[in-house]
């Protein structure tokens, strides 16, 4: 269990306090928290819960989003709320192309000149920055960084503990390069995130993860890449599944540990 | 007009005489024919019907699933059907995991040993392979081959007018090696398709296609890459939508010419 950490949003609908106390209990020894819920509690009173509780959070999700007018001044708050909650990584997911634009290299070179801007910011609050490609079906209108290769290709601009990329196997898994990609990835390896693949996928597609050994993804052959790829880091469960939300935070948490163990270490 | 072929799946539920009647009105030159429609309406009885009708028969949609049990039989049998109808091109939708497995390397090296076992009755009954890569939503359950690099790894391992590839805009759009990938497929591009892409993608994710132009894709873009890299062959519009095919035939094709003429050639 040394390395698991339970991302917020698979107990989506569970209270901040709740989760803390359930991860307590469960011996959980990492947390990935949102700034929604986050900003909901409370920055500062979040930031005492999870300490109080010998909690490490281990990523802030979410910052990006690099299409919205007001993307700096949200990017520079999240990096600011990572560094009081002890976050060491801000994950981005980057946006998909603005309304109605179809120029989709323009959308990607802005994506590498906000993080441009945004890595002195980075670096002087302590908060590592980690792009996460998204998969394909997200690329029109959440995140047009599609593949590993691509967030290296942007990552690689930078010192590696300023910017790094997020391996989420639910991403990346159906990539026949991702395996080279992970090793090419190496120490800008930030975080490592599982769920699962399921068909068919529901509508708008967001919410068709399943827990880790519910679904078709090479979890455990996803792990071992990035751990030899040097990534000693925290292995976030991350769900997002109306059944899944619809259960108790309890019950979720031991079958996300369940499948955990059975399926990724 | 020269290259336009509507894709007899834009205007599904249009009987295939009426299909064929509104093509020529139109002026549209080919069509791209389903094996399920085809054997309905009776394999020798469409032959005629396209071939009194002046229409070029441009693609048989499909082969490929080799997952299933009959697939090899199912594939020999889509080869004659294609070569009694004319059409010079099979496309291969090459299948998903096999049920319960996750073993994607296995899937994907099934699908070049099915290939190798087909190419040559596809050579001999002069018909040429097409692998379609499809959108790695689709990866699970559908088509193990997710990119134009992946279905191209395959087809260089035989005779270009045996094994060729579709180039699909849905399917491709997203990845940011796509340009290279045409340069790299050149006089393998069998088939050039399109349609747009919209979100949100509706439960399932097959049926979120669009007409030319009422999505994001750079259609035009894509089609000059095509052509640049040597294909002056047909291209398809191929769309599905439940509210595309619950408009009458005509009113479709000819929104499909008019996204033709405007957003692609």
């Amino acid at each position: 269990m040394r390395r698991f950490s339970l991302n917020q949003a698979t107990t989506k609908h569970w209270p901040l306090p709740d989760v803390v106390a359930g991860c307590v209990a469960a011996g959980v020894p990492g947390i990935g928290l949102w700034r929604e819920p986050v900003a909901e509690y409370g920055l500062a009173r979040t930031a005492t819960l999870v300490r109080d509780a010998g909690l490490a959070v281990t990523t802030l999700c979410r910052g990006g989003f690099f299409t919205a007018d007001d993307w700096r001044e949200e990017n520079l708050r999240a990096i600011e709320e990572a560094a009081t909650l002890g976050a060491p990584v801000l994950v981005l997911v980057c946006g998909g192309l603005p309304e109605g634009s179809r120029d989709i290299d323009g959308a990607r070179a802005r994506v590498a000149d906000a993080i441009a801007d945004l890595a002195p910011h980075a670096e002087a609050a302590g908060v590592r920055l980690a792009i996460e490609p998204l998969h394909p079906m997200f690329t029109a209108d959440r995140c047009v960084i599609a593949t590993l290769g691509q967030a290296l290709d942007i990552a690689e601009r930078f010192d590696p503990d300023v910017v790094g990329v997020v391996v989420d196997a639910y991403h990346v898994w159906w990539d026949d390069t991702v395996y080279a990609q992970i090793v090419r990835a190496g120490e800008r390896i930030a975080s490592f995130q599982v769920c699962d693949w399921i068909t068919p996928l529901p509508e708008g597609v967001l919410l068709g993860r399943a827990l880790p050994g519910d679904g078709c993804i090479e979890l455990r052959r996803l792990r071992e890449a990035v751990d030899r790829a040097g990534y000693t880091g925290p292995i976030e469960v991350e769900v997002f599944h109306a059944d899944v939300w619809a259960r108790p935070g309890e019950q979720v948490l031991a079958a996300s540990i369940d499948g955990y163990l059975r399926e990724v270490v």
